[in-house]
């Protein structure tokens, strides 16, 4: 399932015998380097236990009330009238040990199978941004045209493992039918794994329908294994939304994956300091998982951080920024702790596909190594904390990446013999360059960059003084031209779209 | 001495005593995570065998018969018609035990004493390079107008704690005497520590002069603490070349500090392999500490790496990329084994400050965090793989650099408490803006950025939709406009002044 597992340190040949990746290539990826800890043992178990006085002494509102049948019938205490519910310490201990430490996705090619859990970790495509910009054609609001695009772009590059949802809102689509269309793009221009939107059950059915025939499923090999994935925002904080749990309780009554992610942003919906951030952000995240497990034990779902603050001057999220990454390790060794399967995010805030919108991504991403996470959304052209999706930034993301999972490639020092006798020839003062020890080796020894130009200045000043994001902008032009869609079973197709088709008619538009 | 020492976790309030630090507050940082591991203990131990059998059987050339001198009194064979000397296991083990874990390094203002070992690290201005750029006046060869201005911002800037080297060379300044020109500025400009460049045995002495005249220090005094550092860089493979060997024994014998750092670009001065190059790289750091060692037993030096390949495409130095960020943690567990403090750099190749400089940088500075180093030399400022320092980079790294410190600033959990009391007023679905435990703390609560620009886009564009690069290049001027020299002894002022006259007079010219 996994084409990771096979990429573990020592097992092959780094030199010779492995390909360099080229930005098209499928590149699941392991983590090299450990999980870093920013606390200690001690310190995450009283966030641990802290996290549990909130939920048995203030609560947290569940919006919907099959949501709180559930939660009454399990022991927990609910106010219907508030839809407050309180939890004992040992109901939220004894249902969150329901949760699987790892589980794979199996999308319509089998071949792009996710596993997470373990050293693997996953990076998707942008999501849900309202607006799309370009060099070209500067910003605009989201539309079908980007959105298939950028579905395009997402299929073609190596790195990107998943459709973290919408990588960009269609917005000239009416709502009432764009998880039809949208859905049907997912299945028909790409083969990888995709979010679906699990607002409202009607939907989140519709969607699971178009997953059985894209697939090639019926309903109970549908629930043999998680095929796609939601997200479960808590609006924090302390709420969790009707039409989110509706939607993701009928994920989870199909063994689909379901994402807890509190959008608990520092200073706003969380307290501003580390600790009550924590708490907050832990309680929620236990609160909503042992829910899930309630409705279905041993359903997969993954243990969501998009951890940071909002700027104090300007009320804007912060992304990128070394709060963020110290809040993202300690919520890392939380997940950890429960053994859940990680989500967190690649985030910027940047208008620019510049220096600011580089170092807030690269440091982004650096946060996702380093707190051991196993899935990280959002990874793939964000701008303007999630306001925008740039086409650019797409590849400039893919680019940094790239750089991450090629630090995991095989290392293989069994070379020496041969390498110390190349030292031998070569003597002092000599140099390397057409030894056979080099030239046996030169094509693969090292990574190859997708945008950076290591020219000369003079060469690079001659070639137009183009800078990276000139330089992203034609290579995603080129990427798009030589786009293939990728193989499809024409009676699938023609199902899935006669499916749309129908249910477009029963919601009341004709438009397709 | 160490400013960073009472910066240890949990050793302050980080909420509420500590202010947000600016630009130009004096920053020594310590490590807030542990250093990463590529290697095995066992392959590190494989490594260090092939290099003292590399040492052994295949020797090394030191270019100075002095130098050659001393080896042979010290036991190892020497070959005087080659230079070649070739070293016994046990000789290289038993002298590179004499190098110290830490030492201090006290420049004129004690206050700005920097510590190397431990969990301390230290980033440098930029040094050596021939070109200058900034967004206003392009690129150009450097001049001492444009060196001491980037002196100048390197005092400002609170997170560069010395000057690797020039920022850039003053070529309009004769190159017999610049060295004199350069340490007057040194010593007037700026309070912070140095790097002298210790080509020959006469411009070292002078510049010790000097700094003995700035310091207020006897020749005994300067003995007692390293108050200076050069860089000894081996011209790999296996060349010590006779001025630098000239200069750095000099220091030595005044106990000042030498940074060892082979210039062994895999592919083309060590071989392409990581594990050959790893074998040279660390032969080369082992006879040159050694032999530093011989001079003066437990003189301060660092074992030093800028390790990276060449491009093979273009013959480029790559810097900022994967292959060296493993390179170097695989280097940084080498110098932890023989336990002395590692110098490292920031290396960017990009022709403009965009996102190709913030990647190659981010990626550099996590290389240098990573690997546990000590000292990161060229920090502030480096394009085009060293050939030009860039003012509005200068301000790009400060940026990065500081978000790499904020990482460290102590983590306090102790209002628990307090913060579980704001959870419970603010309750389901309310916000923290207003709280209490939000207005108490607000004003100090995160990482204030340098550069970026956290507004929406509308208000972004409004104000000229200005990248990151430009905004630096705002902040540099006012920066300069705002510089004030230290304060300094005016009779000191006017010997160090007299100092440099003379000895222009004695090399041959009259020019001040």
């Amino acid at each position: 399932m996994n084409a990771g597992k096979n990429r573990r340190r020592g097992g092959r040949q780094r030199s010779s015998a492995e390909p360099v990746r080229q930005e098209q290539d499928w590149m699941p990826a392991k983590r090299a380097l450990k999980p870093a800890e920013v606390l200690s043992a001690d310190e995450i178990e009283n966030i641990h236990n802290r996290s549990l006085e909130v939920l048995r002494d203030i609560g947290i509102e569940f919006m919907l009330p099959e949501a709180l049948d559930i939660l009454e019938q399990e022991g927990a205490r609910v106010d219907r009238e508030t839809g407050i519910v309180k939890f004992d310490p040992e109901i939220v201990e004894s249902w969150i040990k329901h949760a699987p430490p790892d589980f794979t996705i199996v999308p319509r090619n089998g071949e792009r199978s996710l596993h997470f859990g373990g050293d693997d970790i996953v990076y998707g495509s942008i999501a849900s941004t309202p607006n799309v910009m370009d060099l070209d054609n500067g910003r605009r609001p989201g539309n079908k045209k980007d959105f298939q695009n950028l579905v395009k772009l997402s299929h073609m590059i190596g790195s990107c493992g998943l459709m973290s949802g919408y990588p960009v809102e269609p917005i000239d689509l009416p709502a009432n039918h764009r998880h039809l269309d949208c859905a049907y793009d997912f299945l028909t221009l790409t083969d990888k794994a995709f979010r679906l939107y699990a607002i409202g059950e009607t939907r989140t059915k519709d969607t699971l329908e178009m997953i059985k025939i894209g697939l090639g499923l019926d309903q109970d090999q549908l629930k043999q294994s998680p095929r796609a994935f939601a997200v479960l925002n808590v609006n924090s904080p302390l709420r969790v939304d009707a039409p989110l749990l509706e939607g993701c309780m009928e994920l989870t009554r199909n063994n689909q994956a379901v994402i807890v992610t509190p959008v608990a942003f520092s200073g706003a919906m969380s307290p501003i300091t580390l600790s009550g951030s924590l708490i907050q952000h832990n309680a929620e995240c236990l609160a909503a998982i042992a829910f899930l497990q309630m409705v279905k034990p041993g359903a997969p779902v993954f243990y969501g951080s998009i951890f940071t603050n909002i700027d104090m001057k300007t009320g804007a999220p912060a992304f990128g920024t070394p709060d963020s990454l110290v809040g993202m390790i300690a919520t890392g060794q939380l997940a950890r702790r429960y053994n859940i399967p990680q989500r967190v995010f690649n985030g910027s805030t940047s208008n620019a596909v510049d220096a600011q919108a580089a170092y807030e991504s690269m440091f982004s991403l650096w946060a996702a190594y380093l707190c051991g996470s196993h899935l990280v959304l959002h990874a793939h052209g964000m701008m303007e904390a999630g306001l925008t999706t740039s086409y650019e930034k797409v590849l400039l993301d893919a680019e940094m990446i790239q750089m991450m999972n090629a630090m995991s490639r095989p290392i293989d020092l069994s070379d020496a013999d041969e390498a110390v006798e190349a030292i031998r020839s070569v003597g002092a003062g000599g140099h390397f360059l057409g030894t056979p020890h080099t030239m046996s080796r030169y094509k693969t020894a090292f990574h190859e960059p997708l945008l950076s130009d290591w020219r000369p200045y003079e060469f690079w000043q001659k070639d137009g003084s183009q800078d990276t994001a000139k330089r992203a902008n034609t290579k995603w032009k080129k990427m798009l031209n030589e786009y293939e869609k990728p193989a499809i079973d024409p009676a699938i197709n023609e199902e899935l779209h006669d499916f749309v088709k129908r249910r477009k008619h029963e919601i009341g538009t004709n438009e397709i």
